[in-house]
């Protein structure tokens, strides 16, 4: 133990006092004494970061939101939260999941007003921030699992470039698409956290960035309120002085959507059939229908569903020499209502997440209900850190930070 | 159990009886009564099918080569293990791999030769089938862990295209690479589980081939009784009318190998990161300096092998367009002396490992000690069965099968 001791009893302790009225964690820490990794003189020295339940913890019960899991306890920790305690890092509890990232919603509330749905996979990280019972949580993004409930949660949400952080231990959903990303109170903690893992990438230089203003994924399906707030939005940076173009994606990014999807089902079919086969009644039935509908499509299917985004990676590529960032929509309105019974539509995130290009949402944008929506920064593939830096820009520009 | 339960109690006998000498197995079924799904009325119908101790079986110890995990027992089967369940195979057995599939060498004996090595990482697995205990058993290739292996015991290697079937409970290694695959006895076991697995890909039409050899990658790095082997096959092939002709690989292709190795690196550094930490002292010290060793590599060195990677996926795309299937060496050489504690090179296979290509060897060749030497064949990306078919064809023509 170190001399954090203190402060993280009184961390621990507010977490649990809190979360009795959100359930954001499927676990706390007992005590100082049971965590692992806070170390001052490291880069993320003494930062308690949230993990999302999907993730193998050596010392904390590890469920990936399953009855079939209850209790389970992982012989080793996850690759990514050893990462992330190497750097100085500690992790208070594991945040709620859905049921293995998927459906159905957790019984975790909605910070900003408990009528509506904090979203999902991610929920318990999403909200844990959202609360101020942290700065930052870990969540997974598979179809748009972090940066959904970031924008409907009111937090900042970055979803990496895909492959940069390990998914060893992380339970697989579709490996195509698995990728670990991070909620948090602003965009200075994700870079913090994406600095201290990433130590030697190069630190990006734009002064003015060239930003694009996209109503492409899907602007037929968004909700009225949305499309008002993210215009005004748009047309509040060009007061500010914002280089904020409108412009078209690629020719062919429509179809990406449902190629995420055929991905996502082919895969999410054959990685959830163990369960299945041997627990399929401790499945919620709404996950076990969805897992054989998720049987539908053909190897044809797949394969086609493949070309379609690896075409489009090279054409987002190539359409990325021409500007530095993408910005839309980081879900198609507000949180609906929690009484639905869904955790929202990943229908602004599918896209992104089957390009693999870094994505950050920003609070910045509100809904006829006043509940929050976010604003979606889309980068090049493995510029991260640039996207980011555009991201702080914006929060700036917004007075977010 | 079914009616197969006496074939099944003599298999496990023999397997056991045979296994004293090779030491291909970390765990055989007890008896009949222990083993899960074999079902005469399905697509692999009490197809024995033995499983490379990487991938989890909720009935049986799981070791991943390690002795972190010495006695380890998962909850929950791989998704591949539930894949060839579902289809009425039966897993006899765990086979040996490498520490955490790299290195170093397990205790399995070579059955063609107890003086040389079997390989690895798929150690067990290649040796079960080259003993004759199995016809087919699964091995997983990140580098060149199923070709290799197949090459150095003479048996059939099968690496499928990347993504195809699920790497669910696979203890991960380098995600970006990692891809089961299967050694066998012939082509034609291959062919009925790949068909098993992907039961609605479509038969390709291939009446007479044209293929092309290729003494990239490497050549100058190969042995000379394996380029005189190889090129002796070429010309028997041409005397048998089999259209093959000598081609180059595209611009740039020599660049993939070292591509390759970063990526692996760059991902198992951190994948295996928990061990390290928990464990060190469990880890072998050849690996755990392995391991420590492939954190040299930056993120520009990560992201350059990246585009690398995919840049000659779409060349070879397109130079796949102009054949039907490339001929080369399945690896460098005989398999080294087991004395040198080595399990040989995977320059042969890091290459199409990385491009993603379905690959085949074929016990076709012999070295200068009479042991065997893999003709490999490579397909284009998510052509499996054409690509089978063409080892087929060829295992045919060479009086292989």
């Amino acid at each position: 133990m170190t001399d954090h001791t203190e402060s993280i009893r009184e961390l621990l302790a507010r977490i649990r006092k809190e979360d009795a009225a959100v359930h954001a964690f499927t676990f706390i820490a007992p005590d100082p004494e049971h965590v692992d990794g806070p170390s001052a003189e490291k880069p993320l020295g003494g930062l308690a970061i949230a993990m999302k339940d999907i993730c193998d913890t050596a010392d904390m019960p590890t469920g990936y939101g399953s009855k079939i899991y209850d209790g389970f306890q992982p012989p080793m920790d996850a690759a990514i939260v050893t990462a992330l305690k190497a750097k100085g890092a500690f992790i208070p509890g594991k945040t709620t999941t859905t049921e293995f990232a998927t459906s159905p919603p957790t019984p975790t509330l909605n910070p900003r007003d408990t009528r509506f749905t904090p979203g999902g996979s991610s929920a318990g990280s999403a909200a844990a921030v959202a609360a101020g019972m942290v700065k930052i949580a870990l969540g997974t993004q598979t179809l748009g699992s972090v940066i959904r409930p970031a924008s409907f949660c009111g937090v900042v949400g970055f979803k990496p470039t895909y492959g940069w952080f390990p998914t060893a231990g992380m339970k697989q959903l579709a490996s195509s698409l698995d990728t670990i990303g991070f909620l948090a109170a602003d965009v200075a903690h994700c870079e913090r956290v994406y600095r201290a893992l990433v130590p030697d990438d190069e630190t990006p230089k734009v002064s003015k960035p060239k930003l694009i203003f996209s109503r492409e994924p899907n602007w037929h399906l968004t909700a009225p309120d949305a499309k008002a707030a993210i215009e005004a939005c748009i047309e509040k940076l060009k007061g500010l002085g914002v280089d904020v173009t409108d412009g078209k994606m690629p020719e062919g990014f429509d179809e990406v959507n449902l190629a995420a999807n055929v991905i996502h089902d082919y895969q999410m079919h054959r990685s959830l059939a163990p369960e299945m086969k041997r627990a399929r009644e401790k499945i919620a039935p709404v996950l076990a229908d969805r897992i054989d509908r998720a049987g539908r499509w053909s190897a044809e299917d797949y394969r086609a569903a493949i070309r379609v985004v690896e075409a489009q990676r090279l054409a987002f590529d190539a359409f990325m020499k021409t500007c530095d960032g993408v910005l839309c929509l980081a879900a198609g309105g507000e949180a609906p209502l929690l009484e639905l019974g869904v955790t929202g539509d990943p229908m602004m995130n599918s896209s992104w997440t089957a390009l693999q290009t870094p994505c950050v949402s920003l609070p910045a944008l509100a809904g006829a209900n006043s509940m929050p929506i976010g604003l979606q920064i889309v980068g090049a593939r493995n510029q991260d850190l640039k996207t980011l830096f555009i991201a702080s820009f914006l929060e700036g520009k917004l007075g977010l930070a």
